[in-house]
């Protein structure tokens, strides 16, 4: 599980986007990019087995480091044999630091020059989280890869406000990287809200690290979506071609699709499981609710151009049935069926960049995701 | 899907117990009994699929007619091909006629002379249940095997209330058989609560009208447990050997082995579905709950002796953790657990029988899962 497993092996471009076809390579095998990552804050995706997630085309997950060490704590899953293991997994893990669910969702007490004061959303406790110890649980982890604390401020903010961001995030990137100690592959973040400046230069603090891979964070925080893909795009452009490049917590099956095309190689977000248990399907023709009462008898399955087990065995009826009766096996298959259609939407992209035709079958992709207006309530 | 098509019979015979080995055939497939019926009250096991289902030994799974029949409808499930095919099942169904939940769980109305009349426990809606329009429902579902509309007054109850409950039971029983189209089993019901003479009486109703099959209903609501036994076994002897016999919805493990020894071959209860869901396990040492502090490192699997893939796949410690954080996927995978452990003593008995060696099995089963006080909190 030492960092020295990891390595990205770049295998084919597009000629007219900046879409890359890779390869992570991990202790835990490989990861084909671009990849979706499905989110198991707690060490499990919401209602899935680690078998069922395989099956599905899953090949890493992404876990909450901050989170896992409040419950069950750090040293309980290292004696149990690190995340990956404890989970029943077996595969590539990749951890966030929780920085960002400490900004955006704890009850911050004081953001400090070495480390952030919160509340915990557990018990109200006070804890310190500091850059040396996010690294220090994700090594106890023993994930692949893992993201350092980072300063993600939320949105808007002012722009003195994210030029500390920026700072803050360089100060404590170095403070992770001094406290590696190589059990996974640390990766460097990038912060700058939407002005391209501070973007260049709070990539340029992360590259000079030469860290293993990048991640671009503090997007899909609010900002108008062509702003988001107009950052995404220029911040892509800062990042070293044979490193790969995540753009954490994004988001829609388009936005996917647009940031591929943008260059980036990771993803993750919670939208294919929330939303399921929300009764939302993403299907190829779009978004629906199967709590619709247009779907009470409707005998077709739910994307009939998906392969999953969902599709291949309930009705819009029967879904929609369980759902208006908030049976847990509604929520179970609609999760599967989101997490199909994410994960075969990354290895048709792939297929695409392999075989040639990508900007063609992208266009055509967004083109009939657009259904969506039509097909939402 | 004709009732003609369903059949028992018998295979073997425990020479120191009434216990049998049978098997009942019905249109969608054979069930091997003694058997357990997982519940699907309305066409769902809690979290669990029909593929993972059948996986786990599962041959005949429960529903409830009332529920079904309030939403989604019976004429909806009709029109999408009957309740087994509508649930992605494929497999026997047997539908309870909602009577008990009507008679312990909805606001009773009024008890009439030839119907009852309740609050639905959805929207409060006026509801009128009779045991024609039962049959018409089940029939309309399209299931192997159907309950009549009973009278099951809750426990405990007065003679006189007991008495009269018999007699409408036998009386509903009648209107049943002549509203039945004969496209499912039709099962006669014994009621008679505590009373011998009763329970006789009961029995001799619904055995008078030579059908498919016989229930025994009102035990498990209460009473001690020798008098649920006793009670049993005394019925079990009022009913005619060459026909299954189906003790409703019962019970722990043990009650179980012990029900088996009277001659009983269908079962069905919520305790291994609902326990799973508070974190408690069933195991071949006992129950245990998986919330308990003693478990927070624990690798060993629930039940060391367990064939089911959680028990393959997840430690003690990582069940604990999921059902401390409140995580679905601790519903999902308890409920696994649990029915396999309910499924494989099923089979396991039905080896015995067939294998030889039923009394000195089952003693040192009982002996085993009376390790019970031991293990729980």
């Amino acid at each position: 599980m030492s960092e020295r497993s990891f390595r990205f092996e770049l295998l084919a471009h597009d000629e007219r986007s900046e879409a890359r076809r890779g390869r992570i390579h991990t202790a835990r095998g490989p990861v084909e990019t671009p990849a979706f990552m499905p989110v198991a804050t707690v060490g499990a995706v919401k209602g899935v087995t680690p078998a069922e997630l395989r099956a599905l085309g899953a090949e890493i997950v992404l876990a909450n480091a901050y989170h896992l060490s409040l419950r069950p704590g750090a040293d309980t899953i290292r004696e149990l044999g690190g995340l990956s293991s404890f989970m029943g997994w077996g595969g590539p893990v990749l951890t966030d630091s929780g920085g960002f669910q400490v900004f955006s969702l704890a009850e911050l007490v004081r953001l400090e020059e070495d480390g952030v004061r919160f509340r915990s959303h557990l018990d109200g406790s006070l804890q310190y989280l500091t850059p040396g110890r996010v690294v220090e649980i994700e090594e106890a982890l023993g994930v692949d890869v893992m993201m350092p604390l980072d300063d993600c401020p939320p949105f808007p903010a002012e722009r003195r406000r994210i030029e500390e961001a920026v700072a803050r995030t360089g100060r404590w990137l170095a403070v992770s990287k001094a406290a590696w100690q190589g059990t996974s592959a640390l990766f460097g973040i990038v912060q700058g809200g939407v002005h391209f400046d501070l973007r260049r230069q709070s990539a340029a603090l992360a590259v000079g690290m030469d860290l293993p891979g990048y991640a671009v964070g503090g997007l899909s925080v609010g900002e108008p979506r062509e702003a988001c893909y107009a950052v995404a795009a220029a911040t892509a452009a800062e990042l070293p071609r044979e490193r790969p490049r995540y753009l954490m917590g994004t988001g829609t099956p388009q936005d996917l699709v647009r940031l591929v095309r943008l260059g980036y190689d990771l993803f993750d977000c919670v939208l294919p499981t929330r939303n399921a248990r929300n009764g939302t399907l993403f299907t190829s023709a779009g978004r629906l609710n199967i709590r619709n009462a247009r779907f009470a008898r409707d005998p077709a399955p739910a994307d009939p151009r998906c392969d999953c087990p969902v599709c291949r065995t309930f009705s819009r009826a029967y879904l929609r049935h369980l759902a208006v009766c908030g049976e847990m096996l509604s929520a179970v298959l609609n999760t599967v069926h989101n997490l199909r259609f994410y994960l075969k939407l990354m290895s048709d992209m792939r297929r695409a960049l392999e075989e040639g035709g990508f900007p063609e079958y992208t266009s055509r992709l967004l083109l009939e995701l657009s259904g969506e207006s039509a097909e939402t309530e």
